[in-house]
């Protein structure tokens, strides 16, 4: 049974570039709000509850405020883990909140591994579960363990069109230890891993010309995410760093050249927790900050 | 409350290299068994269970079959994230009930990120839960992200007598894309991260002289493995390769110039699923393949 229904041609889906740059468009924004949920940071009208009950209520009140402004979520996997059973409880409900807002969900595992456990993350984050569709619409990868750990995440980008981001360049300091290793021919470690990065995604384009296959690049590292944009004109660039770790809209505008939906800018704690800033409730701060936030992003990257 | 608990110093912990090799030396034993539970390979008598059930009662079924023979499982986390909330809840049991069986768990997530977020993972894994001890004595990492990636990982070694294995130079082929690129002075870079992993292990030392950051090497690689000894003469070496993926015991024999706890050797497929190349019943053939193993990696370790 299982079997025939596997020989019938399923209905085509959609490259994940394509449903991205539809849903950037249409609500002229390119902002993906993080969700870091600290137990120590929670609102205090929900310290009363379990922690998994707690964080699920959050984030799903930070959904509801930023849903009109952002295209996407950004769930931090760790934060939910750390909650065990109960914690990935909420982060299925968070997920399946989100897509029913009509935001796209991209899964932030930095994944990596080999064989037939790199199939496992590939389902358990990007295929359609029992009863159920995928949890996320996209997954954050870590390319350490080379092109063969990837292919179960491509086989899943062009079966049920997700998308993965590939760490190349990241928003912290100490990412330059690794990243920025100079090799034999003078290029970094990260400028090689940018050009595998546009070899993976090379069959993976969309009708919209973006591949399916991102690059994460820290907005903390303007060069570099302009260096990147020109190594990789088919890659959505997913920005980690505006806000907290001091980067701005102006420091991604060239992230764009390649058209409005080509990059994404990811804030997390500074829309998450806006209200510490501020004297409005909770969701209401995020939302004016995610709101704030789609407008200058916009502005900057110059569509 | 919990203020005063943490402001009261703890008993001293082991670390977490003193705890291997007092277990290694009693058992006569470098082995551990990897469980990467798939659905599709279970027992004929667990097919009728739901899957998490099914996976909980056949890992704790190998464990009872290993304990007497290996002195760590190591559960890969990706096979527990695919079956949700319930497949999280079925790894809480396994790690519960092999450590009352007597091993130690090292939990392959081969976990990397930042900041908040690292801190998030040594959480999930390293640290006691409420009301429980850590899930896992050990996780693997990556270290894509550079030191201060790694940092929320060592502190959970210092303060909770935990390990960690950070991905040096892995089994698979593909690993060679990344690992294998040469740097402007000559070397290749899973040296140069070998070197940084004796760097961030070097105050981490043991009575037993065991550091606390362990480095994955693939068994498949043998040269690799006598030239990570070399460089890490305190590291203990994790070896996966040994079995489906073609690598022997005799391919680890120069891991162990260290001492008998310098390095362990693990073993999935070959163990879980021993029963498929045998006609006894999947826990005694389990054993019988874990206590083979044993005695073959002793006596090729040379002590």
């Amino acid at each position: 049974m299982a079997q025939d229904l596997e020989a019938v041609p399923t209905t085509a889906v959609s490259a994940f570039g394509d449903r991205l740059a539809e849903a950037i468009e249409r609500k002229r924004s390119q902002l993906v709000v993080g969700l870091d949920p600290r137990l120590d940071l929670l609102p205090v009208e929900l310290r009363g509850d379990a922690p998994a009950t707690a964080v699920s209520r959050f984030s799903r009140g930070i959904v509801d405020a930023v849903a009109p402004h952002a295209v996407a979520i950004k769930p931090q996997l760790a934060f939910f883990e750390a909650l065990g059973p109960d914690g990935m409880r909420a982060l299925e409900e968070v997920c399946a909140y989100a897509h029913a807002a009509g935001l796209l969900v991209i899964a932030d595992g930095k994944r990596g591994d080999i064989g037939s456990t790199a199939r496992a993350y590939a389902a358990a984050y990007l295929q359609p579960r029992a009863g159920a569709g995928a949890l996320a619409d996209a997954l954050t990868v870590n390319p350490y363990l080379g092109s063969d750990s990837l292919e179960p995440f491509l086989a899943a980008c062009r079966r049920e069109g997700a998308g993965i981001f590939c760490l190349v360049k990241t928003s912290n300091e100490g990412g330059a230890d690794v990243q920025d290793l100079v090799l034999r021919d003078g290029r970094l470690l990260w400028q090689h891993i940018a050009r595998l990065v546009g070899e993976w995604g090379e069959d993976l384009v969309g009708e919209r010309g973006l591949s399916s296959v991102g690059a994460v690049i820290g907005a903390t590292h303007p060069r570099a995410v302009g260096e990147a944009r020109r190594m990789l004109p088919r890659a959505i660039l997913l920005l980690p760093g505006v806000g907290a770790q001091g980067a701005t809209p102006a420091d991604v505008a060239r992230a764009f050249t390649s058209g409005p939906a080509s990059a994404l800018v990811t804030v997390s704690r500074a829309v998450m927790y806006a209200s510490r800033h501020s004297d409005a409730d909770w969701r209401t701060a995020a939302g004016s900050e995610a709101a704030r936030l789609k407008t200058e992003v916009w502005a900057a990257s110059g569509w």
